[in-house]
């Protein structure tokens, strides 16, 4: 196993070894078009919140500024969360899944998570062959919105 | 907002409405390859155990047994998780999120999610400009893939 390196050499490290981020970076297994799947969980109460992308630029200043950045695919450009409806997330901790093509942010949420208001963004649950809404607005979103 | 429908129409519906599954099903927004991505999270715990993909059959075939198929982008194939290594995950829910193009699977998992005997594969935890293995296998990966 001399030959895996970064990520892969994590596979069968001890608990509590290290290598360095810069190393593990060059490493991760990014899509064709440079990102990863990011998932953010609510660090304290475990809720799944939201499923979202970061390119290398959304990781590096997520990780400096403690705010979590995505990488918008809809409008090709940083996304830092709650740039618009003042909702941010403030980033806990990012943890790297075993083959490097996954990223789970555990992070403090300030009110939904979820454009439509909610806290999660997975309200919709599949049940007896019918799509049921599970969750109702903490806040409208009209003015989640309005108000910046 | 009447020329909402499927996945977009429960956006502002109120909380307990329900759409047909096979009318949301073909209003999920599935990547070129025709594929969503599923994040996995043990049911009671709130573990976050993996990320995987799914293409339709994938769904269905989860939704039909009850048991939780992906689909192996290295592979090319079906993957029946647990197949290999006896650690199956038994589907308690999926929701979908707000957009339509993402999964969360509610699970009951048998022993380790991640092929390296851990619980979850997110074990890499970015810390002080390192990154650090924070947990240790449950079962040694050479057991687990020499007992079927």
């Amino acid at each position: 196993m001399s030959d895996l390196h970064g990520i892969k050499a994590n596979e069968a490290a001890v608990c509590g070894s290290t290598q360095p981020w810069s190393v593990i970076q060059t490493t991760l297994k990014l899509t064709a078009d440079g990102l990863l799947p990011a998932i953010a969980q609510q660090y304290d109460t475990g809720e799944v919140l939201m499923l979202a992308w970061m390119n290398m630029a959304a990781l590096d200043e997520t990780l400096m500024t403690g705010r979590v950045c995505y990488w918008s695919r809809s409008r090709n450009k940083l996304w830092r969360k709650g740039e618009e409806s003042g909702q941010v997330q403030h980033l806990k901790e990012i943890r790297i899944d075993c083959d490097g093509d996954a990223l789970l942010l555990l992070v403090d949420q300030t009110g939904p998570a979820c454009h439509t208001g909610r806290v999660s963004c997975f309200y919709n649950a599949i049940r007896n062959h019918q799509v049921e809404v599970i969750t109702a607005p903490l806040i409208d979103p009209a003015v989640l919105y309005h108000h910046k």
